[in-house]
């Protein structure tokens, strides 16, 4: 008889994290050469608490339907498992687990925190003696993981961001005579910019929008922003920024800290935009708008990268497909081979090299003055955000997928989770 | 010869205003009975000014084109003529304008205070006995003129704002278990609920989101709001507010008032979203995500309704089609003749009795609660959100066109504008 498999989705989802789920079901059910998979409920936490979707119950169509609904359609959870010194009950809980349901293959669906957890998993089951199959997907709309080109989850937010960019900029452009100046764009990046700098792409011609872009790598530096905006506004009749949530000034202090950490220990962010519209209304008394995109920007399936579903799903595919090829402890990553035209193909990272290593931007993609991309950059975007990929309408509205989420009987005593 | 047209946009712009525009030059210039459209630089102002754009100096497909770009190609304003008694000398002067280049028709595409700027035109024209035939063309995502049964431009912010409401209930019902609980989109509508109640139409089955909606038209109450989070998220796991910016208590305290006024004497909001997260932290300690659409909500052309591009171009090409008829001081309205299916006919309004008229909700739209819309409402909101109509991509991202703006050599001394 076949293994079973255990999937999990974890941390923040994106729009395309099912599309990888879709990868990884549908592979696993034409090999034939692995029993059922298993999805947690609520990532991890369902491992632990026994909470097993079992994906056979749903029908081919709605897995196929996957690829195009967003977010998390198992649950997602931040819940990080501590050290093996320091909780080893809860490891030897998910290999009890999986051992009750015959589970053979683990795999990951997550940033570097969850890399970091399978590659845990992997080394504990080898220790227990219990043969487990563990293969990290890579997953996070900041595109901070090593090794991989680009992360699936960030084309799609990046397509969104240069997307929303270019359409409030030509709003702002027209009202801007008589009306509001600035707007400000707050988009997600805690510590990378990779997000804010695909506000960049919108640029076409000298004096588009953005105006000014703000990273988290490059100081932020108030009365240089300030004349920067005034700059702006004087040349060009306006300003549009796209400011990450994580831009921070020099001593690291965050342009707005909202003060509270998530299960991570990651500073939980929000209000940059209001923080530097207050700023600029106070120096230069200019009329400002602001957005705010949060989930908006990471759950917009319908303005989804095509370039990113299809390696989202590529991603979930390989992972399967390198499991049955013996594998472990290993993730699959997406290799660039040429950028005009785009061309990539799937690699490999060990799971103990993947784990809690942020990739920033580069220095030489962005700009010298620090407020905006070069060409290097926009070079290594653009086909990120390529294609467009709708998901199917009825009534005005995306449909996307709802599954029947059946679990499976539990087998085992019920499990105190730290949380 | 015949005589030239002056087109203007007015007050905030939509994703759609461009389509109206559309209509009127392609109607115009298929006509051959109107000499040449020139569009006003930044809206009236343009007209105060004599800064005209000869759009016959626009190439076919680039005007073909503004059917699917955003924002106001021509520049818009926020610039409210005062009162005949209090500044004629403005009138005066747009009657010189129009006069110098020979300008027979005004086509003025906004709001409310549009129309009623419009009215006030054709009564001074017909005084200072120039011949003018002034049309209104209806334009406002707030979707609260009155005799039209909507108007072009909300029912794309109203499917922005359902599709935003859909993806982004998935993303916290994928989180709420160990994350975020509560998430809440501030989207616009200053005194009338018609776009947060479009917030509604993401909700298919009892459980869905949104879980709260809160309309200007019901007065905020802070420990029913309060409950009504806590009993969702005990229900449910989570809750999705979609709360209008024009919120308001009881003696019509904005839930945020920023304490700003446009051009128009209008409170300039902004905030209620992090107001309502505020409450609900504290009051409860959930963990809450927040999101302003702002701009990016009425600037989506990339998920623009197709009922409404062809709104708005059937209502700028109806315009011209009235001027010629020989109609005056009329703005053509969209008449809903069938909800399911969906059927509309063009109608008209004097554009004495449009001005100045705010059309809120009905009560019936909204449930007894206060939280929520009816069926009824549904039944209305559902047709004006249908239909795609993308516009098309380049490198990922949308082609809007550009225009060349060319302006016509001015004839009259340059004129103070009160601004």
């Amino acid at each position: 008889m076949p293994k079973n498999a255990f999937y999990a989705q974890s941390g923040g989802v994106t729009s395309v994290i099912n599309a990888s789920a879709c990868g990884v079901i549908e592979t696993a059910r034409a090999s034939r050469k692995i029993g059922k998979v298993f999805a947690g409920k609520n990532g991890i936490i369902g491992a632990l608490r026994e909470e097993l979707i079992d994906t056979s119950k749903e029908s081919k169509s709605t897995i196929a339907g996957l690829r195009h609904t967003p977010s998390g359609a198992f649950g997602s959870c931040r819940y990080k498992l501590k050290s093996v010194e320091e909780n080893r009950a809860e490891y030897e809980r998910l290999i009890d687990v999986f051992k009750a349901h015959d589970i053979g293959y683990f795999f990951y669906n997550g940033g570097g925190d969850s890399q970091d957890t399978a590659n845990k998993v992997a080394q504990l089951s080898a220790e227990m003696d219990y043969p487990l199959t563990c293969i990290g997907i890579p997953k996070t709309v900041d595109n901070d993981l090593p090794f991989t080109d680009c992360c699936p989850g960030f084309g799609s937010v990046a397509k969104y961001v240069a997307v929303s960019t270019r359409e409030a900029g030509l709003d702002v452009a027209s009202m801007a005579e008589s009306s509001t100046k600035v707007f400000v764009l707050e988009v997600m990046g805690r510590h990378a910019g990779w997000i804010a700098a695909a506000g960049g792409l919108a640029k076409e011609e000298k004096n588009d929008p953005p105006h000014v872009i703000l990273f988290p790598e490059i100081a932020f530096d108030k009365s240089k922003f300030l004349a920067k905006v005034k700059d702006s506004v004087k040349k060009v009749g306006f300003c549009v920024v796209v400011a990450s949530e994580g831009a921070q000034y020099a001593d690291g202090r965050f342009v707005a800290d909202a003060g509270l950490k998530d299960a991570f220990g990651h500073t939980q962010l929000g209000g940059v935009a209001p923080s530097l519209v207050d700023m600029i209304k106070e120096a230069h008394g200019y009329k400002c708008h602001w957005s705010v995109a949060d989930y908006l920007q990471r759950a917009a399936r319908h303005i989804a990268s095509g370039t990113d579903v299809e390696q989202a799903y590529a991603m979930g595919k390989a992972a399967v497909d390198f499991a049955l090829a013996g594998k472990n402890a290993v993730m699959p990553t997406i290799v660039r081979k040429k950028s005009k035209p785009y061309r990539w193909v799937i690699g490999e990272a060990p799971l103990s090299k993947v784990a809690n290593v942020e990739k920033k931007m580069p220095r030489g993609y962005i700009t010298k003055d620090g407020y905006g991309i070069t060409a290097k950059c926009r070079e290594y975007l653009e086909p990120l955000i390529s294609g467009e990929d709708y998901p199917p309408y009825k009534n005005g509205l995306p449909q996307y997928v709802r599954l029947k989420k059946q679990l499976l009987k539990k087998k085992l005593k019920p499990f105190d989770i730290s949380q």
